[in-house]
């Protein structure tokens, strides 16, 4: 049969390999890609690299703080390297079990930018402010309450009078989700946060996650332009009732160089950036480049599984691989392949030159990574050809 | 705050309890439904059994056999009551580390009702075949050459001269995507296997996966009719040559009842009839109900973690915790409230009557419970509105 796979006795590791029975991670350091068991997710080591460094620099000339959202990753080891050469602050996180699996892990500084809801899910996410610095989000004052409460149960039960849990306000700038609806009931919401026992108003969370994802600059900046002008008005008006409001976080991948350059936003929440995706790089700036020069750093690695006919073929990547959610994912680095369809565990691939032959591997650009990466167990981390890090996807399926 | 959690003294079980920090179970056995951490897969257990009782009584009735399909639920608990009560004569797989997982677990008949390319994946699956009853498909001679190769590998590593492997052709029936295209490929290949040391030639696989979504019941039927013409061209064509061909296997929930009839398959792969999900609710039969008369038994469970606004809500189930490919899910069990969009993290909610508050938990019906599944950990078992058991999510990612 005609296989990429190398025979079953190269390989530079010791252990198990790849593809043994019972043993269900992808490859042994020192592999090289062929020995790979597919589909697997792959990150180009020298192209997350640059991803990390461009951030770094760029946030810098903005003069933002990068607080990079793990909700794309879910890695320790990738927020690791953010917060380190990456130069990030600290993550965001949307799930208390996700902040809890990565603080865990070792992460230390985690803003929840999401909204939290429930006695027990409440309870759990102030035990994490015991561990680390953790922020959260609040768009409603029952939820503040009910921080204010939590704490104070806590300091109770363990005599810490010191806990306390820094709270955002978080506004709907436009994205039509969760969120304040208007600068009144933000300005109500800081200063309720503001006069409850155990909590502290940490400042303004300002996402607009809809607009990230308009492909057309001139479009793009319409939409971020109204969001900016209502998210300094907030913000003004919380300073006016005498509250320090410091701290204005918010923007992505295919937003950031906007909000970063209007002066409004202090900390971005970039995610993708790390490793791109086949959604954010339909997003044009002014330039017609992919928005901040970021490169593909993450395929899913999938074998040709079936050559049917000339002209097409099947890959053993479905949709419990890559996401589909914004659109099939793009075959990288072989002109001419376009995949034509997913189903559960096959993408199907046209193939008008009838480049592939059975066992061949493809690389595909997931749609959408951060439910892709949510399918996975591992990162395969290669560079020149071979395996150089496995890195477990340490929050995978933690949606609590 | 409004919530409709129970105090966290309560419960009837002992141990740690849902949402502890660092335990991401979402319940426990005996909790009410209002303890469990959510989002989570709930199975109603009343109507899975109704669903298994339904299935059995179907297929004894069209006088097939029952080898209900794995990929859909991935838990060796589910395929086991399959067997069990639900008459199944042995479960499908679509992946050789979905099947070791399985059999691990104590399955031990296995139809890999796929492609399997690669030396190294061969191998694994050789090996199962070893521990349990394993049968596998193929559509080009280089598999075939590839499954024999490594029996005879297997052989003389082990000394077990007795080792087989059974192989069925599979033949693209109408779907497009694997499988041989003409009935001389077909028999070419079955003699292939017939004459291939190692190997037995164990029947036909004719699977019309894009048939099960057909909604309209006549449409449903002409795909079908063109599709079973050719299946028993085939078979018969294949007995021409003096092979046996007893087992045809394939059909699914939106189609058994059809193909079940037709006196072709001897063997229906049915999935979903297990669960349900709002995909397959939308196929009719000919008097208007769902095919089968199955029910959803399974469900997101959901909680409201924003009220931004009268008339919207947003709940904690998104992209990571229903998959989006077949549609939006549906919210289950109250009238007027629709899903409008969902996230990474987020679902959407239209909700004109205002009935949903903070703290609130819904069911989703997901559009496709294949992907669905894939997505957790454990199934939670419900019954008279407590938890009964808690099943792991056996082969979960296991995709290789």
């Amino acid at each position: 049969m005609s296989t990429a796979q190398p025979s079953r006795n190269e390989g530079a590791a010791a252990g198990p390999r790849a593809w043994e029975p019972g043993y269900d991670i992808p490859a042994r350091l020192g592999d090289p890609v062929a020995a790979i068991a597919t589909p697997a997710l792959i990150v180009d080591l020298d192209a997350f690299e640059r991803n990390l460094d461009r951030m770094r620099s760029r946030a810098a000339d903005l003069g933002v703080a990068l607080r990079a959202h793990a909700k794309m990753h879910k890695s320790a080891d990738v927020a690791r390297l953010q917060t380190t050469r990456g130069g990030a602050v600290g993550i965001c996180c949307q799930k208390v079990s996700e902040a809890d699996a990565l603080m865990r892990a070792g992460i230390t500084d985690v803003l929840v930018s999401n909204q939290v809801v429930g006695e027990a899910r409440v309870a759990r996410l102030v035990r994490l402010a015991e561990r680390g610095r953790v922020a959260v989000c609040a768009d409603h004052p029952d939820q503040v309450a009910a921080f204010s409460r939590a704490v104070l149960e806590r300091r109770a039960a363990t005599g810490s009078s010191g806990l306390t849990l820094d709270v955002l306000v978080e506004m709907d700038c436009g994205s039509g989700r969760c969120g304040t609806g208007s600068v009144a009931e933000s300005v109500a919401l800081a200063r309720a946060i503001d006069a409850s026992p155990g909590l502290r108003f940490a400042g303004l969370q300002s996402y607009h996650g809809r607009a990230q994802h308009i492909s057309e600059p001139a479009e793009r900046r319409a939409a971020l332009a109204a969001a900016l002008a209502l998210t300094a008005a907030t913000r003004d008006a919380i300073r006016a009732e005498g509250l320090a409001c410091d701290r204005v976080t918010g923007a992505g991948t295919g937003s950031f160089e906007i909000e970063g350059a209007a002066g409004v936003h202090t900390e971005i929440q970039a995610g993708s950036y790390a490793f791109m995706d086949a959604d954010y790089a339909r997003v044009r700036t002014d330039d017609g480049s992919a928005p901040g020069g970021f490169e593909h750093a993450l395929f899913v690695l999938a074998t040709v599984v079936s050559v049917p006919a000339r002209g097409r073929a099947v890959c053993d990547a479905g949709l419990k691989a890559v996401a589909a959610d914004s659109g099939l994912p793009l075959v990288h680095g072989r002109s001419g392949i376009t995949a034509t369809g997913l189903s559960d565990e096959h993408c199907n691939l046209s193939d008008p030159d009838a480049q592939l032959t059975l066992g061949a591997q493809i690389h595909l650009v997931p749609g959408h990574c951060d439910p892709t990466c949510n399918l996975h167990d591992w990162y395969v981390g290669v560079r020149h050809g071979r395996v150089e890090c496995l890195w477990p996807i340490t929050a995978r399926g933690k949606v609590f």
